[in-house]
This record gives structure tokens, sequence and C-alpha cells, in this order.
């Protein structure tokens, strides 16, 4: 039931509602419990949300194909308006990651940034980004990429961890509870000299971000 | 250091212990203030876990590096011992889904394969494959790629969508609890003339798997 659900389900637009559920169960010619079943289902897949008093809708995540883009810069390549909520941020000695993933001297310093990021208005990621203070020495007033491209440096390279988390407490920023899935992206950014830029780690909401990446061949092996 | 010791971990030692600090110190030729700054960089990438009293452990998450490989090649590049168990499957009339993706007409056949993979026998993903029956028409004993690409049909592209989401109940044959992160993969991927020969959807362990994505500029708007 489920699977003809997400049948259904997979080629409609993202953000629309479905039909009340006694009209689905109808459609589907099945009971309301089975029809209430099959979309729980769909909703731990993250594919349809509910909303208390208003329905059903289809989850509205965005899907970005995997390129070297800001945050600004992608969201307006999807289509949504970016904004930010500055959390803080400054400069200060790097750790031993940042100075490790920064290739730093131990003690050098480094320009912190922690932002919310919405788009459409709606909460999408937490953003805890760091640069050798040789790149930025302040934090800039809007897109970070826009403030490196302004003086010479922005990444033309990148590489990216994905992981699956699950959100904490202090989560709730991005507007989930605590348990809700959460795309975790680390990234390391490199100037055509191959100097790292930046280092960011993000957490994007589960139900609205995912991402889109092309493969090729590698034959393992001797060929 | 801490890359030193990185590529120490990578080739055989999941979850397995490292040495007392103090040997490992010594066998590496570094004093230990560095060995354990080397490590909590480590800890905090999620590379090594440390365990009051007992020591330091390779952390259980494997990293691979994204290119379009069978899982049997992929957990071999991780220096894994790859397994399958065999959930289901079959021929059958395609999905609407199915047959989008693998661009078939209504009605036409699929050959379908539900399976757990394994990695050192321990589950890593849940799998299910759907290829068009002109390219396989009995599953597989091992390597569906290796099956594939003795019919010289083996795939030189693929599209993978990536979403972070949680585990349900029928996901504890992964050796996780519901709610547990997981990734979610779904892949579509073409033959040398554009042909699209598999549409797999799979459930990583979050706790044991993360992809690492290379990133190149794509400057946005005119250049």
């Amino acid at each position: 039931m489920a699977e003809r659900l997400r049948e259904g389900l997979w080629r409609k637009e993202y953000g629309t509602s479905l039909p009340p559920e006694r009209e689905l169960a109808r459609i589907m010619g099945v009971s309301r419990d089975t029809l209430r079943r099959a979309l729980e289902v769909l909703e731990e897949e993250g594919l349809v949300y509910r909303r208390q008093g208003s329905g059903t809708f289809v989850a509205r995540r965005a899907t970005f194909r995997a390129r070297l883009l800001g945050f600004t810069e992608e969201m307006r390549a999807l289509g949504l308006i970016p904004s930010s909520r500055f959390l803080g941020g400054g400069r200060g000695p790097a750790t031993a990651e940042e100075a490790f993933q920064l290739r730093l001297s131990p003690g050098e310093e480094v320009l912190r940034l922690e932002r919310l990021r919405l788009a459409d208005e709606e909460p999408m990621a937490l953003e805890r980004a760091a640069l050798p203070v040789w790149a930025l020495e302040e934090i800039p007033e809007g897109s970070l990429y826009q403030a490196l491209e302004a003086r010479g440096l922005r990444p033309v390279r990148a590489l990216q961890r994905l992981r699956a988390v699950v959100a904490r407490e202090e989560d709730r920023l991005l507007g989930v509870e605590p348990g809700a899935p959460l795309l975790y992206l680390e990234r390391v950014s490199f100037l055509p000299d191959g100097r790292p830029v930046e280092f960011v780690k993000s957490r994007y909401r589960g139900d609205r971000y995912e991402l889109l990446v092309e493969l090729f061949c590698a034959t393992p092996g001797p060929p």
C-alpha cells in the first residue's frame, strides 16, 4: 500500500497537499487505517509531512546537484530565497582540527562564523565555517563566497564528506525535534594554488535537502 | 602527523584498538603530546573514539570516495570483506517509478533483487535493485556489477541522490534501532550509450558509512 502511494507521489510537485484522508482512502480503495499506516511509512521516509489540522503535504525537499557553491548561490540556483541569522563568530586561535584542515601552524588565527541558514524564510541548515585570517579578517555582511571572490580568493575545488546524523537538542534552531534526520556535510575548499581557504561543517534538514551526485566509472584492480 | 596516523588507520584496522599512547608515540617517532593532538583531530573527525580506561579505537565508519562501483567492489576498495544476505527478488512488471527511471514501457519486466549487504560480517546497507530484463534475466550468485560486466553491460556513469533518513522498524535487519540515522542513496546507472541499466535504493548505516565527494567550481551567472 505504501508502495502504491509512493508511486503516486513521486511525480507530484514538492509542497502540494494530498487529498483529505477519507477521500484518499476512497480513491485508493483501502480503509482509513491502512491508509494511515501507509502515510506513516512515507512520513518516516521523509516523502510527506503532516501538519495538525491542515493535512498531508509532499515534502519540500530541494535537490541540489553537487558542485562548489556557497549557500547563498546554491539556494538561488534552486530557486529559493537565501537568508541568514548570525549566531556567533570572530577571530581566535585555530583548534587542532581547524589547523590541520586549513594547514595552519599551531596558534595561528582563524575567523569563525556560525550561522543559521534559511531558504524561503524557513530554516535549512546550521553552518559553522572557519577561514584562515589571511583569507578574511572580518565577518562579511552577506555571502562568504562573494567576499572571498572580491578578494580574488574564490575556491575552485573542495572535498566534502557526507553522513547521516540525528538532530540533537541544539538543532531545535533548525525547526526540528531532536531525533530528526540531518545530512551532515563537512567541506574543505581549496584555491587554484591548492591552499585550503575554508573549513565548514553544516547540518542540513533531512526533510528539506538532498544532494544529487554524478558518479563515473573507476574500474577496480588491474585493467 | 594526524595525516600519517589517518593513513595508517585506513588500511586494516576498523574497530580494532590502537596500541597504548606511549607505544604508538614510539612507533610513530613523535612525542606523546604530538600524538595526543593528532588523536584529538581524528576524534573530532569521527575517525577514532576513546573509551575511558580501555584506550583508543578505530571508528567503524568507512569513508567511500564517491565513484561508480558496485557494493562488492566498493567494500573491497575500503579494505572490508563484502557479503550479502538475499532477502527476496525475481521478475515482475515495472512499477511506474521503475519504468520511468529505467526508461521502460508500461508493463515491461524488471528483475528485482533485495539484499542485506554486510562488510566484515556486520550489516552495512539494505539494498533494493531493479534492472531491465534485457540486462539481466536471472538473479546472479555474486556481484551484480560483475554479472553485468560479464555481459558487456557495465555502467560507466550514474546519478545518485543522497539524503538523511531515520531507521524504521524494518531496518532492524541493519542491526540498528528505529530512529538511528541512515544515509539513503538512490542511484540510476547508465551504459556508455546512455541506456539506464540499474535503479537502486539503499539505506546505509549512518554510524558505519560516509561518502567523500569532490566538488569543482561552477561560477554562477554570466562569466
